[in-house]
Parts: structure tokens; C-alpha cells; sequence
């Protein structure tokens, strides 16, 4: 199995050209299981499913946020070869994280030539590094709902199997020092429900938050055997809004005291809430209702318990940004067998 | 008057440095009651009002999401001078229309140096085009939010003065050819109610979605003086997802039939729901929260009730996209008292 990845890394050959990338579908039962982790779960092939059957009967699938479509494009030819899709809220972040995991899994080509998919949109950006995605989401559950409808359809379109989904992003802390990795135990909402209110058609429907327990238990055991990554699993809340919706008292509008938002936090703090964001409970709903295994892992900026703007210096925000980066570059790293 | 907007647009000075934008401060009640308009409620100065308490005790405002802040930037010397702030989701599209208003109000220097003020940050996108600002704010009610709560701030701490908010978007229509442009009459939410729910410290509170009836009134009665630009008013529909929640039959998700989406549509018709789209609703409740007129212009780019999939040609797709532009610049020019 090494002999495998050592000719694709080594040979200057594409990291997973379509010949090679149907062997590795045939392969995976087999090469994930031979890589020392303990995730049974991986010896059967997953598909990635839509729960959709009126798209059997489209004739063209136009991913329109995406700027790509099932007849402009070959999307099992450019994404059969998908294992892992990391997404974030910023382009700029997660292009980084494509140059980044370029090389660390150390894939032939310089990571500067990195091409945004996506170039013919503005609304997302998407960056391809051998198996690994990388793509953005914007800011808010409506945003990352529009790129994860596009998303599951690209991988269902293209093919893919056993793929994982890791949200990596940023976020407020609740008691935590500010750049504590917070690696989502449960995705919550602003009434510290595990739950996500979808409405259809005029009618809210609730759907159930849970992300994938092993995966979750893999990143911390993986955090513990890097050096400075602080990192701590708790309930991550999704808000709708970043200033009155987190208690925030310096937005436009704010008509609560300062004892007020302690007393909002603390509460959440007492639900094992350990940071806030603006994603999370969609990003787990949705991979839930496909079948697809998930985790959110976010570092924070500040403690929310003794601030609200981010006035952390901006090198000193650039390392925390990095920080779950290096956390799930090492878990792919450890899943394709790179570092034991 | 005249001699006054003559020297800043043919003298080729920038159109409103400082020192003149503190006269056309003072002079503004005189300024827009000579322009030929009927709209008395511009006699009177109106500052931007910030409704919350605290701001006020604050050494520093730091509005992180555009890289602005009160200490690292003279925020009145850049921006006092704004009248018009239009916005839309797209930053390509933003930076075309500041692009075009910039040529439109026969601005000195070249369109093409326009640069993006929140450059230092991927989140948004801000050009300035003489007292016209053009911002992006991505998609989905929360991604508006934030850039409205800094937005907001900023017109505040910039002491700017009779400002009005223009949302230039895309949209679904409902009953409507392609290409239609509607000027929102109330903004309603997935139930047709013209009221937004906000979350404040985990309780919802609810919020009018009233618009400034006026502005709608003259930018339909602008667009009459526009050849080849139909247009509309109606209610228009924000939703929190593009797939379900709009009824499409084409996301990575659908549990209903073609029949149950067209009676949805059909009840938002009957409702006056002449379009869809995702952030009118917050963008009318924090504008009026704050005493800012508003108004909301969007182009239909399909009409839902014949399909879901967005497969006009590009080419139409930009022509459309340049509608809601040409009329809110006619507008602007109207207002300016640089056409009759």
C-alpha cells in the first residue's frame, strides 16, 4: 500500500490521475484499513447520498453558486478522487489551507499554482489538493446551506465514496483562552438545542445536529500529539447573527446591560457551550440527512466572558487561524498512513 | 447651486473633499430642496442614529468584518461625505456598479482605480464612488446582518447625514418574465408576514419590515423614464435557503412534489409576492430600527413557476444583473439634480 502512495508522491505524476483514482475506490476498503486507525466503520464504501428523487430526472445539473454543471463538466474525472472536503467562512483561509495541505501531504507542483474552481463566481471559492477539498462558505447557516446543497450534488455527481467533512473555522470562546481549539462535541442553537428548524414550504421542520462521535474523539486524541494546540471538546452554539444574537453590546443595536449578556453566557457556558459561531448546526444537519461523517473544529478568538471585539493583534490571529488547520491536516495525514 | 456640483464634476477636484463636504453638510437641507424633488422630508438634516447605549463609553470601535476601525481610520474624512449606499450580495458586481456610478456622475480620474476599502479582509467588499457607496454583503440574512451592524456604525461614526440604503439584488420571480426588475413594497418572511425575527440573548423578538413608501414610489416612477427596463412593485420574499425553503426541486434535499412547490408559490402570489430572495427582510428592519430610508431593487433571473434551475445564458444573465444598476443610478443623477 505505501508502494502506492510513494509513486504518486514521489513520481511526479499526478497525485490521483482517473486510472489511478478508480483503483483507489476499488482499493479503499482495503487501504483504510491497513492504516492503523481503528475506524471499522471504513472497511465498507460509503456513496454519498442526495435524498432528492426528482434529480434522476434532470436532464443537466447546474451548480450555480458553484459556477460548475454536470454537462460543462467532467465532475467524476476532476472530483472522483475526493476523500476529505474541509470548509471555513473566509476564501482567502481556506486557499491557504489548500497551498498548506499541498505540501504537507507532499504532492508534486508548487502549491502557489493552486487555481480557484470557482474563479467564474464570486460567491464561493474552491481549491483541490489530491483527495483533499477545500472551500468556502461565507458567513451564516443560509450561506453555508447554498455551497452544502452544490457540494453534496458535486460529490454525488462525481462519484465519491467514504468521504469526511470537517468545518474548520473561527469562533467566539465561552471560558476559553483565546486560540483553544474547540473541536464540537454537539452543535447547538441559541436555546442550546442540538437541533437545526429548517423551514419547507412554509413549514419549519426540526432536524437532529449530531456529528460523528468517533471523528470528533480521533481530533482530540490526534491534538494531543501536537505540540501548542490547545485544543478542548464542548457544544459549539450557532447563532443567526453575530451582535445581538451572541450578546454582543457593541453592534448598531443593543438593548441589554452588560450583567444581561454574562448572565446569556454563562448559561450557555453551563450547557457546555465553549464557543459560538454562525454554521455549525446546518453543516451538521445536512451531512447527518446524507450520510455523510462530519466535524466542526474552530479556534477561538477571544473569551467572550471578558470581551466582544476582536482586538487580538493580527499576526497573533493569523497563528490561531492556523491552528485547526495543523489539527486536520494531521488526521488526514494519519488516515492516508503519511505519519503513523 | 449648480456652480457648486459644476466645479466638483469638471474641475476635475475629487467631488467631495473634506473641506467642501462640510459645506454641503451645512448646505445639504438647502441642497436636496432645490433639486427639483418633492420630497420634503429632506429638508431636515437626519443623522444615522445607533440604538445602543454603550457605543458611547467605548474607547475604540473596531468593525473587524471590514477592517475599519475609529482609531486606525479618520473615519468622517473618508466617508462624511456618503448620501447613497447601495448594496448587494456580489463583490464583482459591487465593484461594477461603483464602477458605473463612478462614470455616471462624470466623476474626475479613471473608474478603473476604484479600489476595494475593505481590502485587508475577504469578507466584504466596499468601493466609493463620490457620495455614493456600493458594499457587498454576501448571501443569507446573518452575512447582512454583520455588514449592516458595521455599516451602520460606520455612517454614525463618519457623522454622516441623510443617508439612504438601496439593496441592488438578484432575485426568483414569481409570475414574472425574466429580467423583471421589482421594487419591494413590504419585505415578508417564508409565512408572507412583512416581520423579522431576531434572536436577542436566546428570545425572539419581532421587528417591522416596513420600507420608506416614498423611495419605492419614485424609483418605480424613475424606471417609467428608462427604456427596456420593466418593472414592478410587489412584496418580495426573503427565505434562509435557497433549496427547500423556496420550494426548488433541485437541491441535494427534497421530500416534496412539483404540485405541493407550485400551491406554495401560488399562495405567495396571492400574498403579492412577486419575487424571492434571502436578506430584504433584516436589511428593512435594521434600516428602519435606525431612522434609515430604505428601499430594495431586485431583478428576476427565472420565474419560478415554470423551473428551479438558474440556465439563462450568461451573457442575459449579466445584461439582467445590470437592471436594478441602471435604475438606482438614475435615481442617484435625479436626487444629484444632474438629470430633470
Amino acid at each position: 500500500m505505501f508502494l502506492f502512495w510513494f509513486c504518486m508522491v514521489f513520481l511526479n505524476k499526478d497525485f490521483i490521475p482517473e486510472s489511478k483514482c478508480r483503483v483507489l475506490k476499488t482499493m479503499a476498503p482495503i487501504l483504510f484499513n491497513t492504516m492503523g486507525t481503528d475506524h471499522s466503520e471504513y472497511i465498507e464504501e460509503e456513496e454519498v447520498h442526495v435524498k432528492n428523487p426528482h434529480l434522476d430526472s434532470m436532464e443537466e445539473d447546474i451548480l450555480y453558486h458553484l459556477d460548475l454543471g454536470t454537462k460543462t463538466h467532467n465532475l467524476p474525472e476532476m472530483f472522483g478522487d475526493i476523500k476529505f472536503v474541509c470548509v471555513g467562512g473566509s476564501a482567502n483561509r481556506m486557499k491557504s489551507f489548500a497551498q498548506f495541505i499541498h505540501q504537507e501531504l507532499g504532492l508534486p507542483g508548487d502549491n502557489d499554482d493552486i487555481r480557484d474552481i470557482c474563479a467564474g463566481t464570486d460567491r464561493y471559492s474552491m481549491f483541490k489538493a489530491g483527495p483533499v477539498l477545500s472551500i468556502s462558505h461565507g458567513m451564516g447557516v443560509p450561506s453555508m446551506s447554498i455551497m452544502l446543497h452544490e457540494l453534496i450534488k458535486l460529490l454525488h455527481h462525481a462519484r465519491c465514496r467514504d468521504v469526511i467533512l470537517i468545518r474548520i473555522g473561527t469562533s467566539g470562546g465561552v471560558g476559553l483562552a483565546p486560540g483553544t481549539v474547540v473541536v464540537t462535541k454537539q452543535a447547538v442553537d441559541c436555546f442550546f438545542q442540538a437541533q437545526f428548524e429548517q423551514v419547507v414550504l412554509g413549514k419549519v421542520i426540526t432536524r437532529s445536529t449530531e456529528l460523528d462521535k468517533g471523528l470528533a474523539e480521533e481530533l482530540l486524541a490526534n491534538s494531543a500529539e501536537i505540540p501548542n494546540l490547545p485544543t478542548v471538546i464542548g457544544n459549539t452554539m450557532c447563532t443567526h447573527d453575530f451582535y445581538e444574537g451572541q450578546g454582543r453590546l457593541d453592534g448598531a443595536l443593543c438593548s441589554f446591560s452588560t450583567e444581561e449578556k454574562l448572565e446569556y453566557l454563562h448559561k450557555a457556558y453551563d450547557a457546555g457551550v465553549r464557543n459560538i459561531e454562525m454554521e455549525s448546526t446546518v453543516f451538521a444537519a445536512m451531512c447527518l440527512t446524507c450520510g455523510l461523517k462530519a466535524a466542526v473544529v474552530c479556534v477561538t478568538l477571544l473569551n467572550r466572558f471578558e470581551g466582544d471585539q476582536i482586538n487580538t493583534p493580527h499576526r497573533l490571529l493569523l497563528e490561531y487561524q492556523q491552528r485547526p488547520q495543523v489539527l486536520v491536516s494531521h488526521l488526514i495525514k494519519k488516515r492516508l498512513g503519511l505519519i503513523q
